[in-house]
Formats: structure tokens, C-alpha cells, sequence
């Protein structure tokens, strides 16, 4: 079974990680690069890393991003230079970017330099970025117009957010590849990410949306929203500041027309009706992935529940 | 007293910091470029990079040249993607490569990029690049033409010289900033580095040669062959592919016309009288640095011969 998953940092990279335990190669991840920026002439794809060393096994336990086991000596003297050194590069992290952005400048697509590197970490999944084009998220704020780095880690995303928007996304074209994917594909699953900075640039790239109603799969969504909290990140503290309830509900409302199933956690069980009202069909379980064996069981209920 | 050095790598670098020990701020070093070269879209430039950390007092104490105390876990991961890791490129090392490129990519000069970096390791002497333009040594050897860190360090000098070339040095202008530091120089002192690979290169920037032969300052060399050796490097092993003996006088020879006084190793005392007969004045001392005792004394000793 092919399967296609939508994926931004973090929380999605875990998902992807279970579904590539469960189909191996079988298994391509479209993945948000709206938070891709430069710092220091380098050209860095946080979200496309966060699921390529997730997927290579290399994650950093504990952050979930960055690489496990990697230093900080670059970072150290970029400080001692009085350098930028608020996005904290890691050492290894460090090669990644050297090469993905050397191989850009000599003309590679993001996608190509994408499946360069992961393959030479063994990667058997197939990542592919959301496009080829230069997109990126802008979050308005009370603190102004912010880059999403700049609010996300510069800002440890404490200013409230009145509004964003993908910057040049007109621009942006679904790739040949993902063109296939989604042909090719037997179920779409969207991954546990922030449905309005992680899914939804994704869902913005002229095409895509289309692409994905038009075919005829299951189409499967796991909350990113548990118990009204997000379990990493802004997700739950922006749907507050836009004016919306943190919900599972909230989140499905977003994905209606796109999405036909939903994963709900127990803890809100409640809320499966509504859901089901929306359309959709609810499969409720346990979503939170607390290591590598609870990636596994919630990809192979998955599995087992299109299959079913 | 204003002190002008010239060097290239280590063992200039170690009297560049004896004279710094000396004169302090009333020192400056022009520093060979031709070495420097580009790798995964950086700019590196060994030569200034080695001025800068031995005058920094964070140079590899072992090797002459990188930090001490640098890790190499970017080299690791950039081996395990596959990418170039002939080059050891430490991970602090690093930062002052992404420094110093997005400074020239900025639109700043080499020397103003070489003046910030210098600055921020609180190096007192001031360190100015030969030249603003890119020039780059090729060797020309028993294996073809090479790139200079080609030659150095991934072929480690093996192959056999034929010649040398400095190419696009008819671009290369001296610097106002360089101007200036000759016209004030009380002494100039040509540091023990490669005559051919070193020295040559920054004579060769157009007007520099004149520049210095005008001025009527007292013009001091270092042999950097010591009882027909080189301490470090290609250097003795250059002179005999070149055709010529390995040997202070042959040093001395190349630097006629531009320098008046030598500064001999005691183990060469008996070339003092050929050295002599090329018109130049000569000191007999122990030349060879072993600790920054060594730098110092022999820095002191130089500026003492100058004020007699």
C-alpha cells in the first residue's frame, strides 16, 4: 500500500516516522518549507530536517528537532564573532545546510537536494518539499510582521498572532513528484502539525488542493489539537488569538472538503459527533505518540483502518 | 615603531605574534591570499585564517594552524552525506567561514571582513589581506595543474612542481589600506614563509614590489630554510624541483632588490659571507620558534638590530 502523508514539524515527523516503520518505502512525506529561511547565507528547511533525521533515526530525543548527540562549537563561536546566534545550529546540523544550500546555488531543485540528502541517510521514506519555490510564512503579530523563525524561535512564539499569510506562494507549483505521489497514492494521512502554519502552505501551492480532492482515497486527518492543547508548539495558543476554540472540532472544521476521516484522541471523545456531523468518519484511539513503539501502534491503526 | 610584516602561514604567523608580543597595535601583517579557495560555496583562506588565531592566541598549538581545542563533528556528518572532507574544517574553525563569506557576499572587501573577524578575537595588531581580489596559486606539477589547497593538503605536497602561477593577480590592486601601513612602516620584515608560495604571491599584487623597494626603511628577511630545511611545508622540497639548493642564500637570493637585511641561523653561519656579497647586512641568531618564548625573543632581537 502507497501511502502519502502531509507533514510540518515535530508532531507530524513522529507520525511519518510510525508510517515508515509500517510501509517502509512505500511511504512519501510532503512537507511544509513555508519556515524555511536564510541565516548566514544558508538556505535551512527546519520542518524538511525535522522529518529527515526523524525518519533517519537521528532525531534529537529530547527536542524532537535537531540531531541527536550534536554540539554547539560553531554556535559558540558564531557568539564569540558577535555573529546571529539565536537559531541554534548544530554542528552536524550544520553539514546538512552547507550541502543542501550548495547544492541549490548549483541548480538542484529543493527537491532533488531533499532526496540527495536523505537518501545518503538511508532514508527509506521518500520526502518531498511542498515545492520547488522560495514560499514563506509571515505571521502578523502585535509585535509586527514577523518571519516565521523570527516569531517561532527568535520569539519563542510569544506575541499574539492577528494574522498570516504564505509570502509568494503564487508562485509555487506542485512538483512532478508530488503530482505522482498523489496518483500513486492508497490513503493521504494529515500528519498531527499546526493546521494553519504546517498544512495549510501546503494545501495553498496552486494545484495541490485540487490534486487532493479530485482523488478518490481515504483521506485522513489526526488531530494536532489533544484535550485543547497542542502537544508542541503554538497550534492551540493561535487558535485562541484568531478567534477560535482549540479544538479537534476546530481542526476538522479547517480540513472539511479536503479531509473524509478523522483520528480523534479519547480524552476527546466528546466531540466525535460533531465531527461526524462535519461528514467524516471518526476512528478514536490514543494519538499521543510518547515514543517509537506509540509512532508504530498509531500508524498501524491507521493502516488497519483504511485496509478495513 | 611602526612594524610591516609579511607572511604566509605558520611559520610567519608565529613571528607576526613574536613582533605583536613586541609592538602591540604598531604592528601590521600583510597576509598571502593566494591560498585561499572555496569550498561548499565558502570562502576560505587558510593563510589569514592562520595570522588571525595565532595572533588571537586560539591557534591548534599541535598544528600551527585551525583553533585549539576544535571539534569536527560537521567534517563527520558532512563524510557521512558524502560531500568533501579532505579539508579539515573544524566546527568553530566554520564560523568565521560563514562569517566571512556573507560579510564579502554583503558587499564588504576582504579587508574590511578580515579587520571585523580580527577584531572580535581582539587581536591587536592589524591584519590586512594582500589584496581585495580574488588570486589564486596554481601549481603546476607531475599530476597536472592544482589548485593550491589541491596540491597542499589533499595531494599533502606530494606531487612534483614544475612551476607556479598566481592566477588573475594582474587584477589584484594594493590596498589604500596597505599603502598607508608601508608609507608609515619604520622596518620591514619578511617573515620565515615560502618565498615561491608565500612571499611571491604578495610581491606580485601590482604596484606592491615598488612600494616597498621605494620606501627607505630598513627591510628585514627570515630564512625559512634552516640547515637546508623547511620547518614546516613544501618549501626546501619546492627549491629542489625548482632547480635550486635548499638554502638560506637561495632565499636570500630570490629577495634581492627588496631586501637589505637577513636574518641567518646559526646553523648556516658559514652562508653569511655569500649573503653578504648580495649586498645585504646579516644577523646570525637562533631563528627557530619553539614556544612564544622563542617568537618573542626572536622578534625582540629583530627590532633591536633595527634600532642600532
Amino acid at each position: 500500500m502507497n501511502l502519502l502523508a502531509l507533514a510540518g514539524g515535530v508532531g507530524g515527523a513522529k507520525l511519518a516516522d510510525g508510517l515508515q516503520r509500517v510501509v517502509g518505502e512505500n511511504l512519501t512525506v510532503i512537507v511544509n518549507t513555508g519556515d524555511d529561511f536564510q541565516l548566514h547565507d544558508l538556505y535551512i528547511a527546519p520542518d524538511l530536517d525535522t522529518v529527515m533525521y526523524t525518519l533517519a533515526g537521528i532525531a534529537n530525543r529530547a527536542n524532537g528537532w535537531g540531531i541527536e548527540g550534536d554540539t554547539y562549537n560553531n554556535l559558540d563561536m558564531l557568539s564569540q564573532y558577535g555573529g546571529e546566534d539565536w537559531f541554534r545550529l548544530g554542528d552536524r546540523d550544520l553539514a546538512t545546510h552547507l550541502l543542501r544550500t550548495q547544492m541549490l546555488r548549483g541548480g538542484y531543485t529543493l527537491t532533488q537536494a531533499t532526496q540527495h540528502l536523505a537518501r545518503a541517510l538511508n532514508v527509506r521514506a521518500n520526502i518531498l518539499p511542498m515545492c520547488n519555490e522560495a514560499v514563506a510564512t509571515i505571521v502578523n503579530t502585535n509585535a509586527g510582521e514577523l518571519a516565521f523563525q523570527e516569531y517561532f524561535v527568535h520569539r519563542r512564539w510569544q506575541p499574539v498572532v492577528k494574522s498570516y499569510r504564505f509570502h509568494d506562494i503564487e508562485k509555487a507549483r506542485v512538483t512532478p513528484e508530488i503530482q505522482n505521489a498523489v496518483q500513486n497514492a492508497d490513503a493521504i494521512i494529515f500528519c498531527p502539525s499546526n493546521p494553519f502554519v504546517s498544512i495549510e502552505p501546503i494545501l495553498s501551492v496552486k494545484g495541490m488542493r485540487e490534486l487532493i480532492q479530485k482523488t478518490r482515497v481515504p483521506k485522513i486527518a489526526v488531530s494536532p489539537i489533544v484535550g485543547g492543547e497542542a502537544l508542541k508548539g503554538p497550534a492551540a495558543k493561535m487558535f485562541q488569538e484568531l478567534g477560535m476554540e482549540a479544538s479537534a472540532f476546530q481542526v476538522a472544521k479547517l480540513l472539511r472538503g479536503v479531509v473524509d476521516r478523522f483520528v480523534l484522541d479519547r480524552i476527546d471523545e466528546a466531540q466525535a459527533r460533531s465531527i461526524k456531523d462535519l461528514g467524516m468518519r471518526v476512528w478514536v484511539t490514543d494519538t499521543v505518540m510518547r515514543d517509537e513503539v506509540g509512532r508504530e501502534r498509531l500508524a498501524r491503526e491507521i493502516v488497519e483502518w483504511v485496509n478495513r
